[in-house]
């Protein structure tokens, strides 16, 4: 007997008949004798119509109304499905985050779970009753209701799993695992069973959007074992193995580079010959971060005479924000000149094997050459190298290193 | 200075410009150095909806279920009439019935009010600030969010303006008050200034669905001050007076008849040749309200052998039921034949001033038999008689009663 939290994204509860597959799915863990709880998502497209009724009455809308507006697309999804449990013979019941409670800090919109009072909920698994948890909201110190940003969900079913002491946190969605790259780019891309947390991490970030980014950092901290896999499931309604998502020690055989991931979301700005002198960076990067502009890489030319040329990247739509920053603040920099790209990708690979083996880079850097792909900015962490390049050769890219790293599945 | 509680229904927050609306109005009687709180509905449809999702899982749904899900809809509204409110300078806040909180029993789908701290609220309101409250729900003694039935927004505000003590509670709605009877049958209604809470409830009850008739109950028990207005105003926006439902004490000149109202949710049953022995209505009726049925009019004719006729009216969703009732009781009923009419309506004239005024329904009678119209029950309460006339009669009946009585507004 295992103890499952099992969480449905807005497009497995999108409809009465998918909500009814959920249950099916569910009562199939609860009948091989598991501990069951459950957290749902908004049927897709309800968080969307009223976000937007929020923003059409206001753009500066209270964060807090936002919030109480916005959770009551959860609580409708746990509702159903607690009523579509029943009605197969599984005794459930809703929660919302207030009823558990799920507490939160104050910061409506994009709220941080401070704790989780699981003693009712393990009670009522004990008891032989599935509760069905509203996620993406909980409740804030002033008794209000919060929401913990887009895609929260995974959050709340992460959280909780850590609180139930779950033995598995199973995110079902419209994909079935993580996948070595984006198949739509390789068709060859193979589906991994494994992949450790600071992968996901990394992979999370730089735009592979299976799970959302602060539900990987929870599940690492918490060390909470989590499996994507489909809600869909193969033609009996049985659940095909997803990807699990484990401590790297769970992972015998390392490979080298785990998967290629790719965002376009991306542009770059030079800031042409500025003085080369100590404090220059602060004064650039300065006024970006007060604009809140994300920085991301960041690469310094050695300067010939006594200036220099200083290039980074950023979200693509801080663009504007970032651009008019940098014009009020060119009397302090002193630059000659702003060169602004938005057609560029970011191309990562990614893998705990980097740790022990070398050579990685040299392997990026030679297969793209090879497709004559010229590089623009390099970063690197510990277990990931990133190059910024063309947008146009993005596919390019993706498939020369899906090969040079040897994941094109056998055929 | 007043504190006035103002309801708004589901048709007056409809969309995102009527919530504006709602805002505007509210902000006006704030202006008037009001201390205001709201109550809203749900958007118009959106309750529909929510139902119909639960009635499609399962007709037999779990009705705690029911509320968590159907709740939402006024959560949705109260919060973006607060964001409306603060657009337009107003400070707001919105509440849940769990947050005032407004505690029911666990009657779910149909709960009745134990207490409203108004306590929170009061103090909101005396810092200036507008809470607006969701209508129709509340919550349960096991921490469960609870509905007060279709309509029970009503109620809420009723309740609420109840324990805040309010000066007075508009309902804001899609007619502009009551009416001596409906203006699409007679044109020439008039729309009343005042109304006494046992009239309000006589002509609610059968068939003038301006209030629900239990929150006119609870204005009359709490002696609060209501009045039903338009939410659509004039040309200029400004709120035009509606009705007052008041003590009978406060309405001066009372008016015999106050207003005409029907019904043709009718149907009636005759029980033919029944044995005329004590015991035998008991017989008729037990069954009936075992099986949940409502018997309204009853008439039992002078028996000519040792027989008799029952006749008697019940709503008309329920006749297949009670025809069924009936059939399988058929032994021990011991009657001839059963007759059923659903082509039937109930007409009643209503008036405090039937208490101290004789020949009100001997009026009735006459208007009725000079138009060739055949009574086929009569009931008869302090202020109300009733009588039950074929359906095609009804807007004859109701055209002449309304001119017998003087109600007719003069042009």
């Amino acid at each position: 007997m295992a103890r499952i939290v099992m969480k449905f994204g807005g497009t497995s509860v999108a409809d009465l008949d998918r909500i009814r597959n959920v249950a099916a799915r569910v009562k199939r863990e609860v009948e091989l004798g598991n501990e069951v709880a459950v957290v749902v998502s908004a049927m897709s497209g309800v968080t969307n119509t009223l976000v937007k009724y929020c923003q059409d009455l206001s753009p500066l809308h209270d964060q807090r109304e936002y919030d109480a507006v916005v959770a009551t697309g959860e609580n409708v999804t746990a509702g159903l499905t607690a009523i579509a449990l029943q009605t197969i013979g599984v005794e459930a019941r809703s929660f919302a985050g207030w009823q558990i409670p799920l507490v939160t800090d104050d910061a409506h919109g994009k709220a941080r779970i401070d704790s989780i009072d699981g003693a009712v909920l393990i009670a009522h698994m004990q008891a032989g009753r599935v509760p069905v948890v509203a996620g993406f909201q909980g409740i804030g110190p002033d008794n209000r209701v919060t929401t913990l940003g887009r895609g929260g969900s995974d959050t709340s079913a992460v959280a909780l799993a850590a609180a139930l002491k779950a033995d598995r946190c199973d995110i079902y969605t419209d994909v079935d695992g993580v996948y070595t790259t984006d198949p739509r780019i390789v068709p060859r891309a193979r589906k991994l069973a494994k992949i450790a947390y600071e992968e996901m991490l990394e992979l999370a970030s730089v735009g592979a959007k299976v799970l959302q980014t602060r539900s990987v950092e929870l599940a690492m901290k918490e060390r909470v074992r989590v499996q994507v896999l489909s809600s869909f499931g193969d033609e009996t309604g049985a659940s095909l193995p997803g990807t699990m998502v484990v401590d790297e020690e769970e992972i015998m055989e390392k490979a080298l580079v785990a998967g290629i991931a790719y965002s376009r979301d991306e542009a770059k700005i030079t800031v042409r010959r500025v003085p080369d002198r100590p404090g220059i960076a602060a004064a650039i990067f300065g006024p970006l971060s007060d604009a809140n502009v994300n920085v991301d890489m960041i690469v310094q030319n050695v300067s010939a005479d006594s200036t220099t040329d200083l290039t980074f990247t950023i979200g693509r739509t801080d663009l504007p924000r970032a651009q008019a920053v940098l014009a009020a603040h060119r009397g302090e920099i002193g630059y000659s000149e702003l060169l602004c790209d938005p057609e560029v990708a970011k191309i990562s690979v990614v893998g705990v094997g980097m740790r022990s083996h070398a050579g990685v880079a040299r392997t990026m850097f030679s297969a793209l050459a090879a497709k004559g792909i010229n590089i623009q900015v390099i970063s690197t962490s510990e277990i990931k190298v990133s190059v910024l390049i063309g947008a146009e050769y993005t596919e390019l890219a993706v498939r020369a290193l899906h090969t040079a790293y040897g994941l094109d599945a056998v055929s």
